[in-house]
């Protein structure tokens, strides 16, 4: 049994362990992610953010000082990048000494980005280019139901769906699509529902994890959609606000690429009884 | 914000976060339990244990050095007591030298209970009697399908459904019964496979929770339900193997009442930031 120091805390109630593990000198394998993700057995959480300076990741070509977000999903998997995860990441660093605010450099699978301190304490991250394009594709929920959605790139494939009511959407299981070939490698899917000028209301089913609290990704595609979907004809940059079952952000769309703000919680920190076999 | 000392452990998955209150000091009330248990904006577990000396709960009778297990469901609301969190709360004390073993006294609001640690470390916990019946209840499954049911209660009162396969049962959505005065206040409804001379496969889903990876007195009522639907005719003592999701338990059914024995894992502890209104 290994004891490893964690902290626990979420952005949009999208919940995040986290590891500091300033040398690389932990084994977190797949198994180590899962059970940590586990959410009667382990901790619990969406996904995994070890904390490593960029220096000891294998291949990282650029400044080594950086701080480099290791993310994992829950099921062992190595993700990109994560939006909510990013926020709380920059949040882990700043409450302990590690970087300093307000304008925090982070590592990523992606390339480096830059994560920002508001003075309302929210944290502001770029998200990168982001495209959406009216391909007539269709989802099709669990009750049967077929609804025209809009296609969405934000470096991972979205779907948005625009629906009168978001509640009535059945999301204990995975819509479907077609054509199929339109994502060959699976796609989260938004239900969206427009609730005011530039505001829009959300539910996501995640590939391959289910419907969640919150999706940065999809937070982003959805505003995307939005402004295509209504004809929103102001130049950009636009903001809009999309509210979550686990709170609401800010998506701003520029055309540099899309800025997404919102809140980053630490909630508990800790030791945890880590099984050597995972 | 206050700062708050707090373990999380499991008995076959059902799991718990553990507040240490030897003086009863700390104000935990449904808005604290519920921040508690909320698996994304908090540490997440089925339930909350309080551990405090009995001397400091009002109405308390019996000997005041005993550790009352004040237990509250993930939503709130008080209960009586859990098969499982009693294995859990033991392993807490035992841990954290509150208690000796191998047996240990513990209070609860069903009155004063005792648990005992085995040799091969699995926790041995006396449930109290355990009635079933066969009552003409039938089940209804989300997907439209009746099964029959036999009634138990193990203080609490559950539905016992035999199927041929438990994997089969959709438990997304609540299952209904009929009639429907036979539960007045709600029922656990267990679905039943039989998997072997006195071993018994089980999903559950728990009154105003949804399915659980495991139930403490639904293994109970589970084992005394298979011996009636199985005509098992051997005499007082003995025992049923039950498997859950989360693991599995065995069932002793006594004269004097029904012990249940399993694992009592403690995973993680650590330090907690609880909002001041919850």
């Amino acid at each position: 049994m290994r004891h490893w120091s964690y902290a626990k805390g979420h952005g949009t109630e999208n919940d995040f362990v986290l590891l500091l593990d300033r040398e690389g000198m932990l084994n977190v394998g797949p198994a180590e992610v899962r059970f940590l993700c586990d959410r009667h057995a382990g901790i619990g959480a969406d996904g995994l953010l070890r904390v490593v300076l960029a220096k000891h990741v294998p291949d990282w070509g650029d400044d080594g000082d950086l701080w480099f977000m290791d993310y994992r999903n829950a099921d062992g998997s190595v993700a990109e990048t994560c939006g909510n995860g990013l926020r709380v990441f920059t949040r882990f660093l700043l409450n302990n000494d590690l970087a300093s605010g307000p304008t925090v450099r982070i590592a990523t699978r992606n390339g480096v980005t830059e994560a920002t301190v508001l003075p309302d304490g929210r944290i502001r991250v770029a998200m990168g280019p982001v495209s959406v394009q009216d391909r007539q594709v269709h989802v099709r929920t669990a009750d049967g139901n077929e609804l025209p959605a809009l296609t969405a790139d934000v470096g991972n494939p979205h779907a948005v769906a625009f629906v009168d009511d978001i509640e009535a959407i059945p999301l204990h299981a995975a819509p479907t699509w077609s054509p199929a070939e339109v994502y060959p490698e699976g796609a989260n899917v938004e239900f969206a529902q427009l609730a005011g000028p530039r505001r829009v209301g959300m539910r996501v089913y995640e590939r391959g994890v289910g419907e969640t609290r919150s999706c940065g990704t999809g937070t982003v595609a959805v505003a995307a959609a939005a402004r295509l979907h209504t004809g929103d004809e102001q130049a950009l940059p636009v903001t809009y606000v999309v509210v979550v079952p686990g709170g609401q952000v800010e998506v701003e769309l520029t055309k540099a690429g899309a800025y997404l703000t919102g809140p980053a919680v630490l909630v508990a920190h800790g030791e945890v009884a880590v099984p050597e076999e995972g």
